[in-house]
């Protein structure tokens, strides 16, 4: 496509992949996001460079479930002004100084009449909050509690050169075909400003692990979404509900360039596939991390695990929602996320889709007593010796449960033996005709 | 009821319900109980002025199961008189010096012919055992090992004015009807005579457990038993077979006013509701507990548990069956028991009865996707806050599981909230039309 | 039967079972026997004298599954000698110098030569390994390192005076017909020359377990299999497979002469009876033991828990396969196996062995309430006392969970009784006509 040529992931000048994914939070870091608008837009064109997203569009009033898409807000421009006629909270400065989804105003209020509209972190008293007030018309400024302590003037002129009307809720989506038709769907939120690791960090590595699947052959098909929070997941759902049986596993992807330790959030599920395979892979890697139960609430696992819905979905992040400093604040910024944090957060994306991908049953075809291995050259000819071979006994291993019972997953986690080990033991056993893939398991 | 106009509970001097429960007790101690008799039903009477309970009467020789009811036995004086005509060991001191089902007897007996029906404790020499001999015709006393020590005379005479002959076998019922006729069954042994923890603190807590009861609406029907031990609860249980299906939790009630920590003793089913509400509740309630297995000896359990009835009942405790010292023993006297460790009973009886009927299932009807929480006043209106609030949580725990496969209770295990914080947010989504009540679940 | 009348079992001056353990271990230790070949033959002939083994002979290409059964292998002599004569190498010191199956061979060669025939244990100088070369034609010769440095010749004479051609495999088989059809197997393997441990510790207790078993009446049908590893268990399997339905239990026995702890190794079931009753016994016998899960290398319990077979066997040993130091070389000898061990071993298959015997399924004929014990005689007539008796708790125990849903073994795990104390109670209980054995569970 002439597109990709010119995309940056092909630019003569190669860098590394974990500077690649931080150039692009740099560009759309000082964009203005929120659940609709044109920032949304933008952002999506961005990733249109690296990746062959299409852009969704919603018109507004449509029932989704419970709810409906609503209008669509921009913003130009948002300030209070002093009586010098200073600008002393500059939208122009901050995405963050507006109040996500405020109407228009202008005119002059008496410092008591503007508090109840000014946000503020008293314990954190140099940092701009990050809020929002989607589903009740209102106004206000988020702006560092020193900054509020500090003014003393009667009256301040304020301005909010916003607009709220009928328009559409904007999502990004691609689906890259595999061998078979059942989905993994990986989904990340796109609504968030000027944040970075909430959630510039998610859009990053899955437009990275989407590009690295573009790559190479897979058998599921994947479906990314880059949707806006809530509302842009249950107008997915809703629109596509006829459809979600294909999905076979998923994953909400957020919060993964910080320092944090790995934590996996459990489908509600508990047990699916999903729910083994993240903590198989990061102990694999021997990457720190937790795993957590799931708890209905957090990031769009909420709905894809709603009670009607039940799907297979996950979430994987570094540190969790609510429980850094800088969650929610000015402070998660373009020097909150390191390189290493994100490039090793797509190393484990990469190896949870590739696990996925590799994970089969397979049926052992000479499955009384073990087959004679030696004459296929699959076993060592000079018996009596102890230094037992690993991959003998990976051989033995996949022989042994191959009663279409247990997929090499399982035969992994049963023998603690190396999953990849156990993937070419299948394959040299499929290749002497010791084994078949079971194609319809469930 | 005129009963109830003068009864103690309603007496114009309001004491406490911890000193009712004493007094209570005090006037049960002084009477001599066995497994049928004039002392059981003169206790009944005396519960009868709290609680409206029935007094069953069943003839001596109606079959029960594998037993029949035994002969009727009544005791109005027994004794050992030394040669200065002295009564060494007298029934009016005390009920415990006569082996209860003691047949008549007078004369005089050589100290060697007189030892085989003496019963002492070596080990605890300044106590009176109490002994039983039911089911084998025969005659004996109980007495303080220092005092059998202290008998140097050749001949004693002998009397016991007991009746052993047919007549009928008593026990207490109440029913507290609900709006459902499925029942919860509390059982508790009635046939100790001078012993106050076990059981007139089982006697004192069942009867007010019952007042308070009486004095609330609720959903299932209480059972209230006051049965003789062991061939009680076989008659109970043979004269209402047909009707035990009806019973849907139950608990054995015993040795409740000790200073020991509580004890549950899980049902044969192990895991049945009442296995799960009682740990709950203790938890809950932070009280110092154990939980035990189910064991086939100890309390009437035994037999609401044989394996061809098998009813979900448990046994809470204090301490447990044998393992303290004053454990059938004149020690376990009046001073044993006290007010704070009946009332603490009490209230942990009255914890288990609630939780027990609040617990339901409930349907969410709006399970694809989480309703739209914020328009119904059931959630925060401005978004990106960290402090997430106990009462919001509690709806979307709710919501999530309330699919029909979970009870409050198993909403409450999971999510490890308050349950009657979810007791409050399935009201309010009840109210909101977002949930509704299972009736039949199983 | 004359032959047992002259049988080393029933000779005049009486040893102790352990000594004719060491007896029979001695007598078999000079023999080189390998997979087939006489050698195989005169052990099994030896066996004959303590147990009515037949003798089974399988011609050579049998297909057995994916395998033939393999010419006969028999050698009369082999050598290496040097420049002056001496033979060096000396298969008539030590079965364990050639490389089991080698062809025959007979002519001089250069050192380097002869180097890639030779097999040594650098680390473990000075001894010889065991190696083997069944399935494809080789020969060489096990010696001990420090020989191999030693050697300095330019030329060495080499001799194998041994025949590899059509003959048959053979292995012993013995089964004690119990009142059930039902089969408990009891496997190992008799292929190894002169280790001890490693298998004649294995011949050993299987021979006098048969004989233990012939002496008393027992339920199961117990059927011993002396075989050749692999190759045997497989011809075994392959010839007899419709009838391994009636294997309800088996183990594999091996290494256990040694001074390691008990190791069991449960079958691919994991849940048999066999591998709750084994570990049940060894921790009732208060034997230091592990238990590991299975995996699909080890002894023949990898051909009987082959997935298309499954059988529920596990394997009891001592040490563990390859974790001695004595393992599979010269140093697996006379002084290696101890009698107090091999006692001790012999002891628990005998425990092990009557707890599945006696492990059965009862049925409570009075499941209404316990029945009245007291009339029986089976229950105290004195009431009130404290000191549970064993006894009554163990009737308690049986009818309780005797619902047909569990058996003794059951109950001796759920009550933490002695499983003697229970069978005792059990039998009483059938006597009083208050229970029954379930012929038919499953």
């Amino acid at each position: 496509m002439k597109q990709q040529d010119s995309s940056p992931l092909t630019s003569p000048h190669k860098r590394s992949t974990a500077e690649e994914m931080q150039q692009l939070i740099s560009r759309l870091y000082p964009i203005c996001r929120s659940i609709t608008g044109n920032g949304v837009r933008e952002s999506l064109r961005i990733l249109q460079e690296y990746i062959p997203l299409q852009i969704q569009e919603v018109a507004s009033g449509t029932a989704v479930f419970d709810w409906r898409v609503p209008p669509e807000w921009n913003i130009r421009d948002a300030y209070i002004k002093d009586h010098k006629g200073n600008r002393i909270v500059d939208f122009r400065k901050h995405n963050l100084h507006i109040l996500s989804y405020s109407i228009p105003i202008k005119g002059s209020f008496r410092l008591e009449e503007l508090i109840p509209h000014l946000y503020t972190l008293p314990e954190q008293p140099d940092l701009i909050p990050y809020r929002t007030s989607y589903y009740q018309e209102n106004w206000g400024f988020c702006l560092p509690h020193r900054l509020l302590e500090s003014m003393r003037d009667d009256r301040y002129e304020v301005c909010i050169d916003s607009s709220l009307k009928d328009g559409f809720l904007s999502y990004g989506e691609l689906l890259l075909a595999g061998t078979s038709e059942e989905e993994v769907l990986i989904s990340t939120h796109i609504c968030h400003p000027s944040l970075c690791n909430d959630n510039l960090s998610g859009l990053a590595v899955c437009t990275f692990l989407a590009h690295y699947l573009s790559l190479r052959p897979h058998r599921y098909s994947y479906r990314f979404l880059f949707v806006p929070g809530t509302i842009g997941a249950i107008t997915w759902l809703a629109i596509n509900e006829d459809q979600l049986s294909r999905i076979r596993h998923g994953l909400v992807a957020s919060l993964l360039g910080d320092e944090g330790d790995f934590t996996y959030k459990r489908s509600r599920r508990r047990q699916a596939e999903i729910d083994r395979v993240v903590p198989f892979v990061l102990s694999e890697l021997e990457k720190a991390h937790k795993v957590i139960d799931f708890v209905p609430y957090g990031y769009d696992e909420r709905q894809y695990c709603s009670p009607g819905l039940n799907l297979p979905v996950g979430c994987l992040t570094r540190s969790t929602y609510g429980t850094f400093a800088a969650y929610h604040t000015s402070a998660d910024n373009l020097d909150f996320v390191k390189a290493t944090q994100l490039e090793e957060s797509l190393q484990v994306y990469q190896a949870v889709v590739d696990t996925l991908d590799q994970n089969r049953y397979y049926l052992n075809l000479n499955p009384k007593c073990e087959p004679q291995l030696g004459r296929r050259g699959l076993y060592a000819l000079i018996g009596g010796q102890n230094d037992s071979k690993q991959f003998e006994l990976a051989i033995l291993w996949v022989l042994n449960l191959s009663d279409g019972q247990h997929s090499l997953l399982d035969i992994a986690e049963q023998s603690q033996m190396n999953f990849s080990l156990l993937v070419a033991a299948a394959k040299a056993l499929v290749k002497g005709e010791l084994l078949t893939e079971i194609q319809d398991v469930d």
